[in-house]
């Protein structure tokens, strides 16, 4: 059994990674830190592992998480690059569930998360673990910025179009609409099932931090800049994430779409390109770490609409990480991650 | 006290006229017609309206609905079409909150709709009850046609727009979404409780009936044909309809378009642009008849996103009929629906 | 018109005073207070109220809020108790909505609320608004306790039976289940959507501040100490409160239950006993100041279950309060409370 | 690889078994039938399964499943018993995952189920498949009928209590509490999701179909007839149920409960006492086969507390089923079951 680190246990990332661990054939967690929680029953805090993690969590530590085969960060945006650099250096493997290795553009990024990168230099090395584009380069990654959750649904229902080129790459337009968890669970009054229940909204139509990661993934596809125009909605459930997306095509003559996208992801473990007609919903992928799509134009027009779904807590954060762990550590890249998803 | 019908009581559009109509101080309902529960006490079906409604079901009768100063029709799509040529004939006036008489264009009607007509020619003089559009002429209506509710969300939402030839139109997008009560109180596998629950989807994306009526209504503003691509969501809640609209500018120099939107509606009492930079939400209009939105242009690019909310039950079908109903009988067009919006 | 003040309108209880006053056709409130949002439009924390509330919450102020014809404390418990002295003295006129002057023993309440009580004095002038027991001395109160949510909907629920001395009083049950916003508005992990949507639980088993107060509300009735198991609940919905109660008949021969309670209640405005067979459902009340409920003896055994269902913020908070300001201020009790429940 | 069939794998006790049985290491599905969707791919219907259930609905066909080593009925009241025979012959183990082997009172049968019984001599050949109650007589029956969803919560959390005699089991009382999905997924009005999210109400108080089921399975363990008041809840979510059980003590000296509890369910794989203080929520179980309880005894009185919860479609459905077949098949009891529950 190969040994696994987690730091940041208590987050909705954290019990999600510890909940998809707990089964995986290959590897035994050693370690949840949490500084506010250290000397706690993990199980106590989240009573659904109990029977399947026996640990407390401990305070971070750079030497005791070195030793592990691989850490995680299941972090706010701004602590794995504190802690990272270190362990690097003594061989750690480490995947980064937060976004602080994600944008190469440090001042970007620092323009984004509002804070100044503690390891610039760092943000070179890593590889942004987007299975379905960087496989190979993910095998041999020391260190993986895990895609967000957003970004995730976004690249992967675009990809075919703007890899083949198809499409008006300078106006692609991103609905999105995600379940709460995707908010943490962090004490918030915007989050409260009194304020996020039965209401639906938009937000930050002005700019999400996800906006600069979908455009650096499109772009490294398309090998140029693209225009994007994103708009994320809170949508009342826990789990999920739908994005619908318009491109509209750049000549009339276009390929049959369905094949196209069939074509593309026939050896993707982790992506379902539903039958001709078929449109995905969340609740499809709830708990399971695929993302499922569709491609449409609707009433024969030359816009192009794609929908796709994934689990935002599991292709969109931990069933991704693990997918990348599993790459990393040589295993079969869908060990632990082949449960059919929860439905109802 | 006018005298008012509700021909098919027992769906949600018609519980929710009736609780509306319950507290209007200027009319009483005197019929509620219902094949299947004919002789039931109405608020034995919905006990909301226990102490408020206490009259019986009773089959529809021309002659005794042709006595009410007006008639709704809340009922399914096609029996509207049956009745109201009768009802007309003897002097009534009729709102008919189905789809019956929406679209002039009787083939296209046909052909979304799936059965024939029953009285095209009653189609011509049928006004369309959005009074933002059509105030004048609702007033002097024998009929009114009242809107759906994607279309009521998205023509008031690119109705600024549109009208001002701001934008091309000839690639509009509506990405729009619904709570679940939009479907209707029919026993359906798809809408219960553990299918639409913690579930997200699109639907309909091929084509959904309310996008000729769309079209019409930009078409009808615009002056000319207009193109849109229409994808609706199924959004597990009840109540509210989310719409956000996406148009690119015809030109780079664009008025301020908050004020644009703010003086359009300045006037109408149930549109409410909202402060800059705010984003409305569905549950600020639970249950209210209001129109809430804003207008971005994200990134300063020059695609132009819109985001509206209603009630679909309120503003997009019972609400917005007695909206109608006001005008149609000379009474203030406020009359019963200055109510706050039901939050949390 | 006359004058209303309302301290501490940030909460749930706040803001559904704040709308269910803003069409009370005797009253109009000049004063909101709020500390925190001192400045602040209220309806831009609040967008439900755009267009009926116009003002900006306040700094809390003895001479303004004496000015009123009365003030409505919506705070957490042990704020009221800090200013009520001082504006009685002045002559005002208050309502309480938290707990500060609902317990007449005030060591027992010190011991429940964890805090020394500031004006004991107070607390023997003040009377617990339950109008359906406390009606007459309500009309003539300076200070009314508004009841709590589960006290409300289990000692109506309960009062027929005690009031007859039908059932053992010593094991009373009551098994109370509350919707989340009964937690209130602030921040707090445990009532997130994502940890309290689909979940149910019971809490505090061994004892929940609610607990005194209905045993003292049933003693007064019972005319000495009755015994109640009371566990509460969290359910995955907004707003309502459904309570069963258990008691064992003392003896066999019992009268008609139903008549009972229809008869008991047979001039109450806003307790409605359901027709027999019938149970009632929290939607039924949801924004309406109603307490539906029902009686059965299931089997023909000699334990008797009673349902009731109230609006945790309407008959279980705001509404009462209403209830309790038009028997102050001399309005018919009604007035501004007529409103059919929402539903769907 | 032991061949299993499936009757009726169109309901959600159905899907979930697929769910289950997908990750099963010792099993294969080779049948699941299907009057009405004979012909299409399982996977088509559930999208959750593609990927994992790569066969067709078929036709009901008694040779065929005779072939299997067990079949399971996830088929409505009634379907069962006409088949059951006929594969009892050749030999073939059953579990019914409905009710029409669990009241070995076949004239109480007929009334609670209002049909006429079509094997009653099968019926005393069954097996009660509760594992904590009957383990042994499971492992070598040949027809098991598996239990109710509210029997296995409410005899799981009264079984310690009722088996020590330590409590007046005249008048037990269980107020019970259920996700919607225990309704199943036939299209009705009544589990539509505007009917039932935001809305909670108790049903059948006179009577529910499990209360003879639960005071048979306390009687056999009491060893004599038992009293029992039991109020079922609709409660809006998708799964779990959650049973509060109140008990009065037979006498003032009562042994530590929470030890009891801890010690009769010390060797079960799938009870869960939690530690003292604690009380379970259903999320805490969902998707997996525990039930997780606490008992009480509220302000040191003599009336006990038990609050037990399970996912009513694993322990109380599917999963108990997989467990009875484990225990059937001589496989360890807990494979394929070992996984925490999805939270959030």
């Amino acid at each position: 059994m190969l040994n696994i680190g987690v730091v940041g246990g208590t987050g909705y990332t954290g019990v999600e990674l510890l909940r998809l661990l707990a089964v995986h054939p290959q590897v035994t967690v050693n370690r949840v830190t949490s500084r506010s929680q250290a000397g706690r029953q993990v199980s106590g805090l989240f009573p659904n592992l109990r029977g399947f993690v026996d640990i407390e969590f401990t305070e971070p530590d750079i030497d005791a998480l070195a030793e592990c085969d691989l850490v995680f960060f299941a972090t706010p945006n701004g602590t794995a690059m504190q802690m990272t650099p270190a362990l690097l250096d003594r061989g750690a493997r480490v995947i980064d569930l937060a976004a602080d290795f994600r944008i190469r553009d440090i001042a970007e990024w620092e323009n984004w998360y509002g804070m100044q990168h503690a390891c610039p230099q760092t943000v070179a090395q890593a590889v942004y673990g987007l299975p379905e584009m960087n496989r190979e380069a993910i095998r041999s990654a020391q260190l993986v910025a895990n895609p967000g959750c957003y970004p995730t649904a976004v690249t992967l229902g675009l990809l075919p179009l703007v890899e083949q080129g198809l499409v008006d790459d300078r106006r692609l337009i991103a609905d999105a609409k995600s379940g709460v968890s995707g908010a943490g669970r962090g004490a918030n009054t915007a989050t409260l099932l009194c304020e996020a229940s039965e209401s639906f909204k938009a937000y930050a139509v002005d700019g999400h931090r996800h906006l600069p990661e979908i455009r650096q993934n499109l772009a490294q596809v398309a090998k140029h800049d693209v225009g994007l125009t994103f708009v994320p909605h809170l949508t009342p459930m826990i789990r999920g994430i739908e994005a619908t997306l318009y491109a509209v095509l750049a000549t009339p003559e276009a390929p049959d779409l369905h094949a196209l996208y069939a074509q593309r992801y026939a050896d993707e473990p982790f992506v379902d390109v539903l039958p001709v007609g078929n449109l995905p919903e969340t609740r499809s992928v709830r708990g399971s770490n695929v993302c499922r799509m569709s491609v449409f134009r609707p009433q024969g027009s030359d816009t192009v609409v794609v929908s796709a779904v994934i689990d935002n807590l599991v292709k969109g954060a931990a069933g991704q990480a693990i997918q990348n762990m599993n790459l990393m550590l040589g295993l079969d890249e869908t060990t632990g991650l082949a449960q059919p998803a929860l439905l109802p």
